[in-house]
């Protein structure tokens, strides 16, 4: 269980893989990858694959897909004993799954938007986030699919820059016309540039619609509502925690200060400075239009729509 | 006119001297030195003041500090044809009153405070910004000489991190506590950690109140309200346009790509990708509790007390 799986375990931690839905997916190949490096010492039982399973939940805690993932691995079985095959057959599932699902999201929420709109997103939620085309931006390559003309602004994202680094590089490689602004630039951008709709991922959902996402989200939805714009998250229902009845439950990860103080590649706070550098942030669900699933649009009341989608997944 | 005023110029414009009173004291002072440098070549008259400060007055178009600063050069009169003495004397005189306006601002603001509280800013409204003390920091620097507990939360302040690399450096230097905060933190710092009072500088105010200030205080100002926060802008008066009806008037600068693409020494956004820097945006005055000035505090409806302390200032 050292090696390979550790591998995973660093990539999930240190953001190699992030995006809620990938972390998933690259969680399931992890438990694939720490059963079969053990099968030299130890025979693969359930209780191996429980193992491995509770080792890779260690490695963040916000995103609910990655326990998700695990708990599907976990309820893997092997009646002829052959665990390698269940469980690569079960990570293999989850990512086909995965993309489906993007491609379902991009459907559904393609309807959203019309030719001409311009959507703002923040950090990541693209095909970098998931096995398939994304999730928002699932609905952006949707629409323009479809022959509409989307512009997008996108966040950049401190401190990590996923904005930047990865949704203006996949827009941009997908000829989608982007155009990245600083965070703090989202108001006057709002104000100024016709923005027609905002949109982002989700890393998970509380039963009341109260949605943790990239830190940023929060502020970004107030800003929103506040210009009359809708704003719209955009998540695959295994990112629904229905255990928990509200957002202020959802574990919300601080990372370190270096992010911030040298994420650049260079000191850019002063020595001793105290730094704080939340992940995430929850945004209450009365800021959210809607939540745009694979099932279709969930709109408020959320403890309604929320349930009845987790209904249609069983 | 070539040599050292080509540098204040080039100061100004790299942002190597930033803060609109800063910018309005080395705009003094560059006046003086741009008119001596000539005076080898050209006896110094009011044309050649004159020339030299419309050369100035390119450097930046937003805070109107420089503009102010500029009009006061180019009143001086030299009746026995001492220039040097002359414009020396007024720029002194701009430097020396900026100092005692920070003293009184931070006088004035210092009531609103009280032991315990928890204050936001963004960007760097401090000593690095003017001549003094600052504005939104010579608040916090008077009411804790007056004895009283305050820690600061600083926006790091994308693309230039002025917060980051200026206010914590100052406020940490003067004993204060302070913590950096990524920009799109504010809005969960707001929720979480009891601000208790948000306080910006200003590089233009309009005659109806709206301000603006750094990009990212229009959305801060939002933030603020939404969350119950009072919002402040502290500022000289000099910052004071009573020549604009209302902030959409004021001319807002727009920089280049490279400081948020490159601002970091690395490339942060892909080759090609379009960028939108506004160096700054407007607050509506809707969202402003009070105006700092030196003269004391101004409410809403600023048409009347705006015009009220201008007359002050007479």
């Amino acid at each position: 269980m050292e090696c390979r799986t550790k591998e995973v375990w660093d990539a999930i931690k240190r953001l190699a893989v992030r995006g809620a839905p990938a972390i998933g997916v690259a969680a399931a190949y992890g438990v694939v990858l720490g059963v079969m490096q053990e099968e030299g010492r130890r025979r693969p039982d359930a209780a191996l694959v429980k193992e491995v399973c509770d080792y890779l939940a260690t490695s963040r805690p916000t995103a609910v897909n990655l326990f998700w993932a695990l708990n599907r691995m976990r309820a893997v079985s092997a009646p002829r004993g052959d665990w390698k095959a269940a469980l690569l057959a079960e990570a293999r599932s989850i990512e086909a799954e995965d993309q489906e699902v993007c491609r379902r999201i991009g459907q559904h929420g393609a309807k959203l938007l019309s030719s001409g709109d311009v959507v703002l997103t923040h950090c990541n939620a693209g095909a970098l986030a998931t096995a398939g085309m994304g999730t928002a931006l699932a609905v952006v390559y949707a629409a323009v699919a479809e022959g509409k003309q989307i512009t997008v602004y996108a966040d950049e994202t401190r401190p990590l820059l996923q904005g930047s680094r990865l949704t203006a590089w996949e827009l941009s490689r997908s000829g989608v016309p982007v155009t990245v602004i600083c965070d703090n630039v989202a108001a006057s951008v709002m104000r100024d540039k016709g923005v027609s709709l905002v949109i982002t991922g989700a890393d998970r959902i509380a039963a009341n619609g109260d949605a943790a996402n990239k830190i940023g989200t929060y502020g970004l939805a107030i800003l929103a509502r506040e210009h009359g714009i809708p704003f719209y998250v955009a998540a695959p229902t295994s990112t629904l925690d229905l255990s928990l009845a509200h957002g202020g439950l959802i574990p919300i990860e601080e990372r370190e200060a270096l992010e911030v103080s040298h994420g650049l590649g260079r000191r850019t706070a002063p020595p001793g400075v105290a730094i704080y550098n939340p992940a995430f942030d929850v945004t209450p669900a009365r800021y959210i239009t809607g939540i745009i699933t694979e099932h279709g649009i969930a709109a408020p009341p959320y403890e309604v729509s929320l349930r009845r989608l987790a209904q249609t997944m069983c």
